[in-house]
């Protein structure tokens, strides 16, 4: 708590002259620093001071939690030894492990995980769209409704809601029917995709404005022959043989 | 490339008194600076030229990575609209949405990816461990292999790598018998987690030295009744259901 050279600013997450950090599960412990401006000397005179007594502790890896608003300790808690652990718009976690055998904190998030919805029409019409943006921008190709999981977004719930969105259309998740692993897609992180079989609950397509060129029921026996050459669709003859199935079509 | 404070420090990826970035198919830009020091000043300079120049080309998104070595550029590129995107070890991403329309940069990797190994012989046992640290440590709980798929691993290959490093032992990877998802697992992220039915390729069992306490063969019908009402095991009917269908037991 000395030689602050910013009286006026406050000091959180301060305990005794050490930061306030919880134990975690494995020996570690997890530093969040709230919003409040923090004058880094003082920051970086508390670090040291906690850093020792972590380290007296037997402590084994520390994660502190930068918001935002206070990225100017970022710096000073690189010079400390931590390293980038994972990021969020809001905040960034940086880590240090601070025994002398190796470092076995757990790696950031790995994957993305994106769904194709296959959503199949008692008249065994599939619901496909041309998309605004990306790779297949002004080709003309039609394809599945895609999209990505959100963080805590179960599969199936995401599937439902990427038909809603892009095309307006009510449907329910039935099963998944294949899933595939890609790797260095965006940013170098792995992918993982997975074919939803979807029921349709309603029948007026309502293409989203931002994202969807266009979006119709295509007759199943059209869109086979060039569907079926698509890496990003290679699973279509899980979804046909599945077709036969299922009840209700 | 005015106002240099620093002429002791170079100044790299610039073109033209703009920072120099690659164009991506999204009608953005991804600049990577380099590990060289660039002096603040320089850099907030270069980088309010180079947003003014990307907003007259109509660019959508930007990107700008920086290496842990200039984390002293962090706080400068926030207080210039940027927000952390993501972060791996060695750099930060942070990302700025130009237009007026609203941010459609996709989001961060979600999920992190995880394994589980029944390998089991052709005396009908199963290979199952102690762990030395996490929550079952000190339980007596014995568990199947597990472990965590690297990024740009296939899943496969993470059961063939996890069983060997845990245990010694060489094993096949035979198919993926069932998988679950779970989300708020480790700092807010997803979860997803791939059993995988294993062929051992040999019998003598190594521990390894650092995470596992204890492994061994166990026969099956002695791990079922305790396993069977473990969650992340939930799946053992699954493993259970399939033996009979597979040839080499």
């Amino acid at each position: 708590m000395s030689s602050s050279t910013s009286p006026a600013l406050s000091v959180p997450s301060v305990d005794g002259g050490v930061l306030e950090g919880k134990n975690d599960d494995h020996g570690g412990v997890i530093v969040e620093m709230t919003n409040e401006p923090l004058d880094p000397v003082v920051y970086v005179s508390l670090l040291k001071a906690s850093l020792s007594h972590w380290e007296q502790q037997g402590k084994r890896g520390i994660w502190i939690k930068i918001p935002i608003e206070l990225a100017n300790l970022v710096e000073p808690t690189v010079k400390e030894g931590f390293y980038f652990h994972h990021a969020e718009p809001k905040y960034l976690m940086l880590a240090r492990w601070l025994p002398s055998t190796p470092n076995t904190l757990p790696a950031n998030a790995s994957h993305r995980v994106g769904i194709g919805a296959f959503v199949l029409n008692e008249k065994n019409e599939v619901l496909v769209v041309q998309e605004k943006s990306g790779k297949f921008r002004g080709t003309g190709v039609w394809k599945f409704p895609t999209g990505v999981v959100d963080e805590g977004e179960d599969i199936c719930d995401a599937a439902v809601r990427e038909v809603k969105e892009e095309t307006g259309i009510d449907s329910k998740f039935l099963e998944i029917l294949a899933f595939r692993q890609s790797h260095q897609s965006y940013f170098e992180k792995s992918d993982l995709f997975f074919v939803c079989m979807m029921q349709p609950l309603s029948e007026d397509i309502q293409p989203q404005e931002a994202e969807i060129e266009a979006a119709q029921w295509m007759p199943l026996k059209n869109i086979k022959p060039f569907v079926r050459n698509r890496n990003f669709l290679y699973n279509f003859d899980a979804c046909l043989a599945k077709k036969g199935d299922l009840s209700g079509f």
